[in-house]
C-alpha cells in the first residue's frame, strides 16, 4: 500500500471540491436580489472546512507514485464519500436541511441520481439550486476523471483509478496516455453540455435554468429547478432538446471519439449501441400503444413514453407525467429499462446494456449446452470473442447487483411503506435514476426515515462505482500493505 | 431423433394418467352421501378419453429403445403438458371449471403449486378435492420418475428423463442403475407420506382430511379440503406436524437414501442442508420478531413465523396466516425465502439452496477476482472443487429465471393489478409456492384473465422442470433427426 500516493490524491480531491464550490457561491452574488452577501457564508465556512485537511495531504508531494489496483480502489472509493460529505456542507450551513437528509441530497448530486428530499425545491437559493446541477455534472464523467485531465502529471498507475471510476465491462483507454483519454472524454462531455445549454439557451429558455438543465441532462441526474421538473416547463421545445441529449449522454463517449477520428465504420458495429437503439425504440412504441387511452392520441403517448423512456433508460430522471398513474404494464417496462440502464462508458447509470448483452448470450449458450455435455460455447461481442473471465466478472457482478437490491429493500421496508414503493426506490437509486414507482413516482424520498437514507445513500455509491469499488473499501485486504 | 420410443413412453404417461384418475372415482364411490353414481361419469369420461391415444401409441413395442438428451426432453416436456391437459379434464367435465381455469387448477396441481382458482374449496366434491392433492402427489417426486419405478425394463438412456425431471444442479443417481435409483426415492416419498397420513391421523385428524393433507405435503403443493388452508384447522398438533414435514420434504431426498444405508458422515458434511437450516432458523427467527407487534407475544408470532416460512421455503403454500397484512420486512423475507426455495433434489421448488450458494460463492470470487487480474479461483462445494462447466450453467439459469420473472410480471399486468400482486403472483408460480403478496396472498388466482392464466400455467411448468425442457421443447434443434 503507498498509503502517502494514496492520500495525496485524495488530498487534491478535497481541494477540488473546496475549489468547486465557489461556483454557487458566485451564483449567489450575482442573483442577490437584495440579500445581503451573508448568503454566501454556507459556501465559505465549506471552503474552509476543506482547506484544512486538503493542505494536510497535499502538503509534501510523495516521492513513490506507484498507484496499483488496491491504491485505485481506495482512491476511487474513499473520493467520493469524500465527496458526497463535502456536497452536504453548503445545505447544512445554511440551514435547509439536516445532517442525514444534506449527505442524501449531496450524495444523489454525485452519483447523478437526482432522487431529493427537499420539500420545496423553488423555495431554496439560487446558489443551492445551481449546485444541486453541478454536483450532477462533476459525478457525471467522474471526479477523478476531471483531476486526471487537468494534473500536470499522470502516472500510467491511475489506469487503475480510471478504471474503478468509469463505467461498463471493459472500461478501454481511447489513446495509450491516461491523462490525453481523461482530457480527450472530458472535452466530449463538456462540449455536448455546452451545446445544449446554447440551444435551450437560443430557444428562448432563461439562462440560469438552461445551464442547469444541461449541467443535469449532461451527468443523467434528474435534479431540476421546478418542483414539477421539466413538465414545470410546459415546453414540447424544451422536452424534445432533453430527449435528445439524454439519449446522446447514454452513448458510450468512445463513440464520440471514433466519430471525431472519423471510424465511423466502427460506431456502425457496435452491438451495445444497436440493441440501445432497438430496445429503447420498442419501448418507446410499446408504451406509447399503452398509453393511447391515458392521453387520448397516439402522438401526445408517444411525447410522453418518449420523455419518459429516455430519462428512465439514460437513468436521468427528469419527468414530464406521473408514472404512477400510468397502467401497470407500462410500469414494469420502466422498471426494466431503468434497471438496464444506458451504455457503458457513458455517464448513464443502471446495469448497462453491454452487460445486458452479455448475459442474454451467456443464457442462450447455457440453454444450447445444456442437451450435450459439450464444453461451453464461445460467447461473442461486436465480433470478438468474450474472455470466460469476463463473462464470470458479469455474472458476479449480476448476482451481487441482485442481492443488493434484496438487501436494500429488504432493510429500507423498516419505514413500512409498500413492496413496491420499497422495491422501486431501491432499483432506482442502485441504478442511480431518481424516480420510482409507488408513492414515489415524482423521486422525493423526503418520507423515509434517517436509517434509510443513509442506506439508499450508500446504495446510490455502489451503484455509481458499479459496486467494487466501496464493497473491496470494506476488504481489510484491500489496507493491507503488501 | 428416436420419434417412436419417444412417443411409446409418452403413450404410457397418458395410460398412467387414466389409471390415476380411477382414485378419484373411487373417492366418489365410497363418499356418495346420497347422491346418484353418475358423479363418477366426470373421470370415466376423462379416462375414455385418453385410452385412446394411449393405446395408438403404445400399440408397437418399438425395437430400438435408445433415449438420448434430444429424447428426454422432448418425454419430459411433452408428458408434463399431457398430464397437465389430463388432470384439467375432471374439471371441464364436472362442470366445476371452465377450460383455462381447469387446466390452470391441473397444472397447479402437477407442478405443485398450489394457486387455485377454485372460488370455494369446500363446495366441490370429495373426488376433486382428492384428485386435487393426488395430482401434488404426483407431480411432486416426478410423473416419470414413478413410471420409472414401476416400468419392467428401462435402458441407461432413461438416466436423461430422470435429470430432466428431478430438481438441483446435479440430479445423481444413487444406485448404479436408473430403475433402482426411482425405485429407492419413490420408496422414500411414499414412506414418509404414509408417516405424515398417520401422525395425523392418530392425533385425531380426518381419514380424509388426513390422507388429503399428506399427499399435498409430500409434494410439496399446497392444495387443501378447507378455504382457509391449515388454519381451517385450528389446531396446533397439525400445524406442528405438517410444518415439520413441510421441512423434511424439503430436504434432498438422497440424505434419506445416506440415513439408510448408514452414511451419516455424509449427511452431516452437507453443505446444502446446513445453509438450508441456518438460513430458515435466521428467517423464522428474524419474522418472529417482527410480528410480535402483530401476534402479542414471542411465541405465538414463532409458531405463525414457523409455518409460514416453512410452507414458503418448501414451496409448499400452505398458510395459517394473513400474509398480507403482515409487516413489509417480513413480507420481503417472504419472498427472498419463496425465491430460494428448497434443497435440490427435494420435491420442493425455487431456485434451490445449492445453487443460491453457488451464486453466493461465485460473487464472493469475483470480488476477490476483480482487483488482480490473475485467473479465475477455483469454487468448492462439499470440499469438492465446483467445475467451471457447472458454474456457468449456474449463471445461466440464473439469467434465464430472471428473465421469466420479469416477462411473466410484464405479460400478467395486462389485468391492471398492481405491481407487487403481479410480481409476487410470477415468482410464486416459477418457484412452484402458491400465495403471493399484494392481493393474492392466498393463493387464489381466479381474479385473473384468460391470458394471464395461460401465461402463468406455462411459467408453473417452467418452473417444475427448471426452465430447460420447456424451453428447449420450442427449439426446432430438439426435434431434428440427427
Amino acid at each position: 500500500m503507498n498509503y502517502r500516493m494514496t492520500f495525496h490524491t485524495i488530498g487534491l480531491v478535497i481541494r477540488y471540491a473546496a475549489l468547486s464550490l465557489s461556483a454557487p457561491a458566485f451564483i449567489e452574488i450575482i442573483n442577490l436580489d437584495g440579500r445581503s452577501l451573508s448568503c454566501i457564508l454556507p459556501y465559505v465556512y465549506a471552503m474552509l472546512i476543506l482547506i484544512v485537511p486538503s493542505v494536510f495531504l497535499t502538503s509534501k508531494p510523495p516521492e513513490d507514485k506507484t498507484i496499483r489496483a488496491n491504491e485505485g480502489i481506495i482512491v476511487v472509493g474513499v473520493s467520493w464519500i469524500v465527496m458526497a460529505l463535502a456536497g452536504a456542507l453548503p445545505f447544512i450551513f445554511s440551514g435547509t436541511l439536516g445532517v442525514i437528509d444534506a449527505i442524501f441530497e449531496s450524495t444523489s448530486g454525485f452519483t447523478t441520481t437526482g432522487a431529493s428530499v427537499i420539500a420545496d425545491v423553488e423555495s431554496i437559493s439560487k446558489g443551492l439550486r445551481f449546485w444541486r446541477c453541478l454536483m450532477h455534472f462533476m459525478g457525471g464523467m467522474g471526479v477523478l476523471m476531471f483531476m486526471l485531465a487537468v494534473m500536470p502529471n499522470v502516472s500510467a498507475g491511475f489506469m487503475h483509478v480510471m478504471k474503478f471510476e468509469s463505467t461498463g465491462t471493459q472500461p478501454g483507454k481511447l489513446v495509450a496516455r491516461v491523462r490525453y483519454t481523461a482530457r480527450i472524454l472530458y472535452l466530449i462531455y463538456t462540449l455536448l453540455m455546452v451545446i445544449e445549454f446554447l440551444v435551450l439557451l437560443i430557444g428562448g429558455v432563461e439562462a440560469f435554468d438552461s445551464i442547469c438543465i444541461a449541467l443535469s441532462t449532461a451527468g443523467t441526474g434528474g435534479f431540476a429547478n421546478l418542483n414539477a421538473s421539466i413538465a414545470g416547463y410546459n415546453s414540447l421545445f424544451v422536452e424534445i432538446v432533453v430527449m435528445l441529449f439524454m439519449f446522446l449522454f447514454g452513448v458510450n463517449f468512445t463513440m464520440y471519439f471514433l466519430i471525431l477520428i472519423k471510424r465511423f465504420k466502427e460506431v456502425l458495429k457496435s452491438e451495445e449501441l444497436r440493441y440501445y437503439i432497438l430496445i429503447l425504440s420498442v419501448a418507446i412504441i410499446s408504451v406509447a400503444l399503452l398509453l393511447i387511452n391515458t392521453y387520448g392520441n397516439f402522438f401526445t403517448a408517444l411525447r410522453y413514453s418518449g420523455f419518459q423512456i429516455l430519462a428512465f433508460s439514460s437513468t436521468t430522471g427528469f419527468l414530464t407525467a406521473d408514472v404512477s398513474a400510468w397502467p401497470t404494464m407500462a410500469q414494469v417496462i420502466l422498471v426494466f429499462i431503468m434497471c438496464m440502464g444506458a451504455c457503458a462508458g457513458s455517464t448513464g447509470g443502471g446495469f448497462k446494456v453491454s452487460r445486458m448483452l452479455l448475459l442474454g448470450k451467456g443464457a442462450l449458450a447455457t440453454t444450447r449446452n445444456i442437451k450435450s455435455n459439450r464444453s461451453v460455447r464461445m460467447i461473442k461481442m461486436d465480433g470478438k470473442a468474450v474472455s470466460p473471465t469476463l463473462m464470470l466478472n458479469v455474472y458476479g457482478y449480476f448476482v451481487i447487483y441482485v442481492i443488493i437490491a434484496i438487501i436494500g429493500t429488504l432493510l429500507i421496508s423498516i419505514d413500512g411503506f409498500d413492496f413496491t414503493s420499497n422495491f422501486t426506490v431501491t432499483l432506482s437509486c442502485l441504478n442511480n435514476v431518481g424516480p420510482a414507482l409507488g408513492q414515489f413516482g415524482d423521486g422525493n424520498l423526503l418520507a423515509y426515515g434517517g436509517l434509510s437514507k443513509i442506506i439508499l445513500s450508500i446504495i446510490m455509491l455502489i451503484g455509481r462505482l458499479e459496486i467494487f469499488p466501496i464493497l473491496l473499501l470494506f476488504s481489510p485486504k484491500t489496507w493491507k500493505n503488501d
